[in-house]
């Protein structure tokens, strides 16, 4: 049992987190910047109480969880630092796990030993803490990225508290986290994102979308995903997400001359290994389900 | 009533057309240039015979749709000719127009008057007869292109004939389909085979598959599509595809140099863009479906 639980930045995931919590923790509280945000999380019944102040927010607190957007992690950590306690764990739900190891360092010289970053790989594109819901994280992955520094009980902690939440909580390290995640994840948003607004510019000029079907709708689905959380977390990957669109550019550009050749047989073994490959994924995406 | 109906090509489409013809045909047939098909599609009720021959099955039809890969509509206009009769309708269901057309010139010197091409904006990944379904073209679009020298009167019953099948009829110039489709539907295609092939081959090297969510299921969803059918619909339409797929580069191009430069504002814009534009399709697409 928690005693306490801190949550900052009560959003989708921090709510979401709140909701499933509210079976092993005996308070509840929320920190966010916006206070009607907070008064909707205290109205929804997703927290006990909110606090307007970090320091009121986590005193006492046993586990505290950054759920921020990423951009906001480095002057979180700076406000959090005068009442950081070595009692308490701290874990955050950043997409992306590099950048907040680096915002800690800046703030802390060193990563403290009980800060666990992890990263649920769960969401939606809907947002805010009306979508809170205590099933997101039932069965999915959380990827902790713990540090040669990190403290054996801390991990423990908060592996134990990931776990509770219903997710199957996997460690990485930091780098390996922020190149995994540009492929399966932020190379397809801004695919997603670029070609929403290339075919949104081309829909002004001559109705397009009415012809779209389906596929379309799929295809473009993470288009609708929070500008903000997404330009956040392009400007913390961009090393690894910069390598992987040349990469995607050049596979476009092998493509495109096999259209322009005409080449079948080319374009079938092209298509064919992408099938494959989607395959693949889908038995890999059924059995984690199973 | 339709007395006779041949269908050419008995797949998803050829045999989805055929489950909910049957409320308004005499007599249903299929030619197929696989006999284990036609076996398949006369056991499964979906056509009343089969026939290997084309000129068995078009004998005596009053309409003819022609749902075979866009790849073999040229070679079995050649073998429809000789049996050409005026006063029988003919349609295709092929998702490029342009070449058909084209195919049509080579083949009679010039369109026949009661051929109408038409494109149903309805599909999925899965394909096959098995995979038939009466309601497949419900509230779905499809579009015809018909000529100058169409026949009003053909014109008239192609358009009866789609809308009994439960679908929404347009007309649309033969350019003007071309670059609409390979907008909303070739261009996202060859961007999820060209993802999922490329990060096949990241999994190979290092498991990434297992970390990738729902979004990415989506994503790729359409690269599940069948290889041999994109390669033609490829080849036919390749020259608007090239166009788009170059001006994609370019956009991708943009939205690379605003991550490598970190621009907040840029990234936003763009991607609020991105979402408003997929927004206005969803409100779009629910209305059509009102």
């Amino acid at each position: 049992m928690i005693r306490k639980l801190c949550i900052i930045g009560v959003g989708l995931i921090g709510g979401s987190a709140a909701r499933r919590a509210r079976g092993f923790c005996e308070e509840i509280v929320g920190v966010d910047a916006d206070p009607g945000n907070l008064h909707r999380a205290e109205a929804l019944g997703v927290i006990d109480r909110g606090h307007a102040s970090v320091e009121q927010g986590v005193a006492a607190a046993d586990v505290v969880l950054i759920a921020t957007p990423v951009g906001a992690i480095e002057p979180l950590l700076h406000e959090l630092k005068p009442f950081w306690r070595p009692d308490c764990v701290y874990t955050d739900a950043g997409s992306t796990k590099g950048n907040v190891v680096e915002a800690a360092l800046r703030v802390f010289g060193a990563v403290p030993p009980n800060f666990i970053p992890g990263h649920p790989i769960a969401g939606a594109e809907r947002s805010g803490v009306e979508a809170a819901d205590a099933g997101l994280f039932e069965g999915k992955r959380v990827i902790l990225t713990p540090l040669p520094d990190s403290a054996p009980d801390a991990l423990a902690r908060v592996e134990a508290f990931w776990a509770r939440l219903g997710a199957r909580v996997e460690r990485m390290d930091v780098g390996h986290h922020d190149e995994v995640l540009a492929a399966t994840s932020h190379l397809p948003h801004v695919l997603a994102f670029t070609l929403a607004r290339m075919l949104g510019r081309k829909d002004e000029q001559a109705e397009i979308f009415r012809y779209a079907a389906g596929g379309f709708r799929d295809f473009t689905r993470i288009a609708s995903s929070d500008p903000k959380m997404w330009l956040d977390i392009c400007r913390a990957n961009r090393v690894p997400l910069l390598e992987l669109l040349g990469e995607f550019e050049a596979a476009l550009r092998e493509v495109a001359g096999l259209v322009r050749s005409g080449d079948a047989d080319g374009l079938h073994a092209c298509f064919s290994e992408a099938k494959a490959a989607r395959d693949k994924f889908l038995k890999l995406t059924e059995n984690n389900h199973a």
